[in-house]
C-alpha cells in the first residue's frame, strides 16, 4: 500500500500503539515485514523491541533471520537475557556467533543457567524494568528516584532490598506518598512480600498470579537477590500458549506444526507416532474381532453395532476423562483420593442412568430391526457394561496419571482411545458370545 | 482443627493473605466454611468480600445460601452491580427479594441492564475500586485526592474526566509526580485512551488486553461516561473459565456439571443430547453395514478392520480440526479464504503422506494375515482413500463453522466425529465392494 512512501509509515509507526503494530503483522508480506520492522528500529528502538517481543515466535524468527546481522544482533541487545535463552538456540549460527561476543561475561553466564532451565522456566518471562531501593533510603530520595526513573516502566510497587540486594519488601506510591519524607523506606514497607525463584516453572508463575491477584511478580535468585520481575500481561500470552499446547494434545498434535508452515515431512513425522500407536492397538482389535468370527458368521448383526459401540464409549469415556483431569487441574477436584473417589462413583452413576437409557432405546431398535428379541437384548446388555466400564476407566485414568506425575489431560488423548476400543469390542463380543452361543438363548 | 479457639481463628484470618483463604476454603466441611466465613466477615468486611468473589461459583452459593439472610444481604452489597447480577438468579427467593429491597432505585435498574446483557459480558467483572478526576484539577489537587483515595484502591492510572462524566483521558501518577503543580490535568494527560463499552463481551475484553498490554482497562456506558474499571487480574479469572469451556465442549461436555456435585439425573440430562447425537448417528452406520452384508458374509476379515479404520480416521480428522481451528482463534491462521486453502491444502498434502505409511503398513499385516493379497490391498486403498478424505474435512468444517459465527473448535466434537464414522464406513465398505464383488479381482 505505502509503496515507496517511508515518510507516510514512520509517521504511523511513531503514532500507533505497539499492539496495533504486532496486528497488522501477520498481514504483510515477507519483504513487508523486514522493510517495515527496519524503519520501525530507526524511528524508536524501544518500540521495535516490544513489538518483535509480542510478535510470535515464527514470526520472531523471520524477522530476525532476514535483517543485516548488525540489526538483528542491535534489536536482541534490547531483550531481556531470559528472552534471548528462548530464542537463541532457533537463530542461524552466524547470528549466535555474533550475538554472544557483544554480551558481557556476567550476561553470558546468565545466559547458560537460563537455557538450562529450558523451556517451560520463567526465565523467558523475566523483565528487567523495575524500580528497587536500598532500604535506608528515605521516603524523599524513593520520591526523586522514582521521578527520574526511565519513562517506559510502569511503576506500581517499589521493590526494597538489603545491602546485598536481597529482596525483603515491598511499598507501593501510594503509601510513599502519604508518608513523612525523612522516613526510611524499611519503616513503611510490606515486609511480607510474594516472589518466585528464577528457576521456577511457568506453571508456577501462573498459579501465584491467579492466586494473589497480583500485577507485577519479582523474581528472585537462589540467594534472595532480587534480579528482575514478571509482568502480568506476558503471564496472560503464557496461558494462551500453554491452552493451545493443551488442546492439541488431547487430539495427539503439537502446536509446532504452524511454524512448519511448508515441510510436510517434518510435520508428517511429528504426528505419525500417535497414528502408529492408534493402528497396532486397532491391529489388536481386528484379532479380537477374527477370534469371534463364528459369532459373527452365525449372528451377523452383531457387528453392525460395532462402530456404535466404539463410539459410545469413546465418547462417554473422555467425557468423564475430561471432567475429572480439568477439574483436579482446576482444584475443583481435590487430589486427595477420598475427594476423587466422591467424584469418580459420581461418573459412575451418571454412566449408569446414561447407559440406561442409551442401551435401551439400542436394544429397542435392535429387536424391532433384527426381529430377535434375544439378539437385541445382549446387544443392549454389552452396550451397557462397555458404557459405564468405560466411563470409570476414563475417570480413574486421569488420577492415575496425576500421581505419575503426568499430564492428567493425556487421558483424552488417542492411546486411551484405543485400550478403550480394544477392551470395548472384547467384551462386546464376549458378552454376546457367551449368551447367543453358550447360553444358547 | 481450630474447634472452639475462634480467637486465634480470628488472628491468623485477619494476617492470611485473601489468594490463601480462597485456597484453603475448599478443604473446609461445609460447617467450617460457613463458621469461618462469618468470623472472616466480623473481622475484616472487605476482606471477607473479596474472598467470596474470587471463590468459584458453587462455593459462593453454597456459602450465600446458608449464611442468615441479614449477614448475606450484607455482603452482596459489598459486591459490584455487575457481580450481583451474574448470580442473583441463582439465589433463594426470599433473599433476591430483600437483596432487591436493599438497592436503591438507579442501582436497581443497572443491575436490570446488566443481567439482560447475558453471562458473557464484561458486566460481572467491573469493578468501582478506580479513581477519576475532574479535567480541570490541578496536579497539586490530584495529589491530595490520591493521598486521600481508600486503602484497597491499587493506583496504576488516575482517569480523567470532564463535566458530564465522560472519560476524556488517562495519566499516571508517575506522570503527576514529575509535572509542576499548578497545571491543570487535561495539559499532562494522554488523550487516546483506550476504554470499552459495558455491553461488550469478555472476549473482546480479553482481547484488548492481549493486545494491548494493559492492567487496569475503564469502561463506559453507550454515552462514554465512565463507570468503572476491568483489573487484568480478574481477566485472568475470564480466561481460565473460557479454557475450561473450551476443553468441555470439544467432548461434548458441559462444565456446569462440575456444579451439581450429587445431582446425577441432572448430570445425565446435560450430557444425553450428545450422546444421542452419536447413537442416532451410529445406527445410521449399522444400517450401512447391514447393506454390505452380502460383501462381509463373503469376505468377513473386511470388517476386522473396521475400528481401525474409524478410530484412524476419527484421529486425522480432530488432528486438522485442532490445528485449524486453533490457528484461526489465535490468528496465526488468516480468515481470508485464500490463507485458508493454503492450510487446508497443507493438511491434505500431510495426510496422503500419512495415509502412505499408515495404508501400506496396514496393507501389508492384513495380506500376511489373511494370505489374500487383493483383499489387503482394498483394504489398504480403502484406509488410503478415507485418512485424506478425513483430513480434508476436518480441516474444512472448522472455517465452514467460523463462517457461520460459530465456534470453529465445534469440528472436534461429537457430531463431526460422528458423521466422519458415517461416510468413513460408507466409502470402506463401498470401495471394498466395488473392487471384491463387482470387479471380481
Amino acid at each position: 500500500i505505502y509503496k515507496g512512501n517511508y515518510r507516510a509509515l514512520e509517521r504511523i509507526l511513531e503514532k500507533s500503539h505497539k499492539g496495533d503494530i504486532v496486528a497488522i503483522f501477520r498481514y504483510l508480506s515477507h519483504h513487508e515485514k523486514i522493510k517495515t520492522f527496519q524503519i520501525l528500529m530507526d524511528v524508536d528502538i524501544e518500540k521495535a523491541s516490544d513489538v518483535l517481543y509480542d510478535l510470535d515466535e515464527d514470526l520472531q524468527l523471520e524477522i530476525l533471520r532476514s535483517l543485516p546481522l548488525k540489526e538483528a544482533v542491535r534489536i536482541l541487545l534490547t531483550f531481556s537475557t531470559g528472552e534471548i535463552a528462548k530464542i537463541i538456540d532457533k537463530l542461524p549460527d552466524e547470528l549466535q556467533k555474533h550475538l554472544l561476543e557483544k554480551l558481557e561475561e556476567e550476561e553470558r553466564e546468565e545466559l547458560e543457567k537460563y537455557i538450562s532451565y529450558g523451556e517451560s522456566s520463567v526465565a523467558s518471562l523475566i523483565s528487567e524494568d523495575f524500580i528497587s531501593v536500598f532500604e535506608e533510603r528515605t521516603v524523599e530520595e524513593v520520591l526523586s528516584i522514582i521521578k527520574t526513573a526511565p519513562e517506559d516502566i510502569e511503576i506500581v510497587y517499589i521493590y526494597v532490598t538489603d545491602k546485598k540486594e536481597r529482596l525483603v519488601g515491598v511499598t507501593s506510591i501510594k503509601e510513599i506518598l502519604t508518608a513523612p519524607g525523612s522516613v526510611q523506606i524499611k519503616d513503611i514497607m510490606e515486609s511480607d512480600v510474594i516472589s518466585i525463584k528464577s528457576n521456577a516453572t511457568k506453571e508456577e508463575a501462573i498459579d501465584i498470579f491467579r492466586r494473589y491477584d497480583l500485577f507485577i511478580l519479582p523474581v528472585v535468585d537462589e540467594e534472595d537477590v532480587l534480579i528482575g520481575v514478571i509482568y502480568i500481561d506476558d503471564i496472560l500470552d503464557a496461558i494462551t500458549e500453554k491452552t493451545t499446547e493443551d488442546i492439541f494434545k488431547m487430539a495427539g498434535a503439537q502446536e509446532e506444526e504452524l511454524f512448519y508452515t511448508n515441510q510436510i515431512i517434518k510435520i508428517a513425522k511429528l504426528r505419525l507416532p500417535w497414528l502408529l500407536v492408534s493402528v497396532f492397538g486397532e491391529i489388536i482389535t481386528a484379532f479380537i474381532i477374527s477370534i469371534f468370527d463364528f459369532t459373527i458368521k452365525e449372528f451377523l448383526p452383531i457387528i453392525f453395532f460395532l462402530p456404535l459401540l466404539a463410539a459410545i464409549s469413546g465418547n462417554i469415556s473422555s467425557q468423564s476423562a475430561i471432567i475429572i483431569s480439568r477439574g483436579l487441574v482446576t482444584g475443583k477436584i481435590m487430589e486427595s483420593f477420598k475427594d476423587f473417589l466422591y467424584y469418580l462413583y459420581r461418573e459412575v452413576k451418571v454412566a449408569i442412568v446414561l447407559a440406561f437409557i442409551i442401551s435401551g432405546i439400542v436394544g429397542v431398535i435392535a429387536t424391532l430391526w433384527l426381529s430377535h428379541h434375544i439378539m437385541g437384548m445382549v446387544i443392549s446388555l454389552a452396550i451397557f457394561i462397555n458404557m459405564v466400564l468405560a466411563a470409570f476407566s476414563g475417570g480413574l485414568l486421569p488420577y492415575i496419571l496425576l500421581r505419575m506425575n503426568r499430564d492428567p489431560l493425556l487421558a483424552t488423548g488417542p492411546i486411551v482411545l484405543t485400550v478403550n476400543d480394544i477392551f470395548g469390542i472384547l467384551i462386546y463380543l464376549g458378552t454376546a458370545t457367551f449368551f447367543l452361543q453358550y447360553l444358547k438363548l
